[in-house]
């Protein structure tokens, strides 16, 4: 159901040749509203692409009419052609669409370091507006995958009648923040820019920030949210944050699955922590910990890895009361040997590792992957 | 020529059968003095192995009289009988040489979370207590390997007629701070252990402390600095600090030479950085990013994956005015792209990223090395 799930929205996919071959490679997505209310999320990492740049521009407003997508290229570290390329795109969906560039956001994924080709670009742009459609989707989920194996997309139906849509690729440079990736999340609900800014972050936090597959963070990252006002339904703040946080969580857990290279999805459970601050820290150190991520690839629940990256941050804890336990089993109690390490069973594809910090009552959890020969492999091999 | 060297030092090597058949796995170094002034650095972990536990509270003395190192056990989260291990090993060097426990260092490496064998260990330590020799050096060296394949040995002579000997071992969990490893450094030089304290920090800061292989920090690192006095000379402090530099140097590129599955050893010069500091910070971030060390295994100059590891820091620069050569080859500039990319040069093992911040004049190296499928091999069948 995609970005179309909800009402007052249109969208296209096509190929304009960027990435060569018959494959999708240009999104577009429009708001007919009767609201163009919208906000966004940005990479933190201070080298942004010139779509960042720009779209962050356009965001200052609160309103988004349009955005378009291109897979193929990054369009980053392209000094300031490349952000007038960008510049170039939006002005040309909105002589296509009759409006002004100022509410039309730009994202694009791909190879950093090298410029778009701009006629195929802008003849896909002219060939998306004018194919967008109500089913249109599924195409536009298409088009912007990179290594992505499957369009990523997710829907959910508010109570009063409302729709939260979506749809997401990432697959490498996956880590906050923002787990790298582009998202668009639309819905027919009524909310205002100040709505979807506040609603957005919170799901993000818990969401997006939270899937770290390879500990990279892009150039690119951005989640959009917006907002038709189509339903005509005002909806229930807590209702709405609730569905929206499940879409980003769906779309999440799509994005784990399919990470580069990977065999296993690891979800880190941090508890008994004293902030929660502290269990997403705990989290990230072991997402990030290169041969605890071997380990699990290699189905050997080596607990000691764990809490040697347990040991590099700087959250409560006492190093004698940490309980690690894999798949369920409490391999590690008290920071030492604990239950019998040849109960895990590692070989289904979810692992499950559970840190008890004993240092308090908050917890969080860390989405990652194994590291495999594969990553290697398709990391080398990407830009040659 | 290693820990034996300089004068007033004897060793031993013996195969104590932890690790298994005939390696060497328990290493002793005396100090005869006249002096018995040391010094140590361990790691920054806060979960710690109880030989570091141990030793921490020897070193708060400022003596050292022997040394005992053991290969095939880290007799780390091993909890409380764990210690009692340690103390039991240094009550027995002691009783062999017939001195205090108080002035014996115990280092161990190897796995996490298992028991050492005692009986086998004890009676290492009294092979290796009666056999220690003014020639035992090498045999020391080869007794602390783990996944090393090859002893790391180093030695400077001063002008005035001491010397600085050194071993280190380490292959795997490389990482600051410290990397990951086990060193002593012995001289007959006459130090006060304040002295030796101040000259082996600064020593470490620079030549441990920036090798970052893996990104994973141990719970054993320990460098431990013995200076028996034995030449008469007191040192001129300047020299003294500039050769036992090299001496850390000499051992981190054999280190760093020898990490697990690395097919290139990578230096990131960091210059025109407005501190050391972002110096420092601006080349760990870029030694622990997994997509740039794909690429350099794919021998791919990527420095977009450079760029996008600097923008993850908080040093002072701005993203338009970084430039990036690797292998001398300026192929980013100003942000973007700079020279032809197929200039570059990546069949050596040896590769060097330079990353100019524009905003300075101060400069700092940090070591590490390409991420390859033999390192996830390696490391996913560690402990099976």
């Amino acid at each position: 159901m995609s970005v179309t799930a909800p009402r007052g929205f249109r969208a296209a996919g096509v190929a304009a040749g960027i990435k060569g071959g018959e494959h999708r490679d240009v999104a577009v997505i429009v708001n007919d509203g009767p609201s163009r209310a919208a906000a966004a999320v940005f990479t933190t990492n201070r080298v942004k692409a010139a779509p960042v740049l720009w779209s962050q521009q356009v965001l200052a407003g609160g309103r988004v009419y349009a955005v378009v997508l291109n897979s193929g290229g990054a369009n980053a570290c392209t000094g300031a052609p490349g952000f007038q390329d960008t510049h170039a795109t939006a002005e040309r969906l909105a002589d296509a669409l009759e409006d002004s560039a100022a509410e039309i956001v730009v994202c694009s994924t791909g190879l950093i370091g090298e410029r778009l080709p701009m006629p195929e670009l802008l003849a896909g742009v002219d060939a998306a507006a004018s194919t967008v459609a109500r089913d249109g989707g599924l195409d536009a989920a298409d088009a912007i995958r990179t290594t992505d194996s499957v369009s990523k997309i997710a829907f959910r139906r508010g109570g009063d009648g409302y729709t939260i849509g979506g749809m997401a690729k990432g697959a490498g440079m996956l880590a906050p923040s923002l787990a790298t990736m582009l998202s668009v999340l639309t819905t027919d609900a009524d909310l205002t820019s100040e709505q979807c800014d506040t609603l957005l972050r919170a799901a993000t936090a818990c969401t997006f920030e939270r899937v770290d597959a390879d500990g990279c963070t892009s150039t690119n990252d951005t989640v959009l949210l917006m907002a038709s006002g189509a339903s005509g339904v005002v909806p229930d703040t807590a209702e709405f944050a609730r569905l929206l946080t499940e879409v980003c969580q769906d779309l999440c857990n799509q994005l784990i699955a399919d990470a580069e290279g990977a065999s296993k999805t690891i979800a880190i459970e941090v508890v008994g922590a004293a902030s929660t601050t502290d269990a997403v820290a705990v989290g990230r150190s072991i997402a990030r910990n290169a041969l605890f991520k071997c380990a699990i690839y290699g189905e050997d629940p080596n607990w000691g890895r764990v809490l040697s990256a347990v040991g590099t941050t700087d959250a409560v804890f006492e190093p004698d009361h940490l309980n690690v336990a894999i798949n369920g089993v409490w391999i590690c109690r008290g920071g030492a040997v604990g239950d019998d390490r040849s109960k895990v069973d590692l070989k289904p594809r979810e692992v499950t590792v559970t840190v008890d910090l004993s240092a308090g009552t908050e917890a969080a959890t860390v989405w990652t992957t194994d590291l495999t020969a594969e990553y290697v492999h398709e990391n080398s091999a990407y830009s040659t």
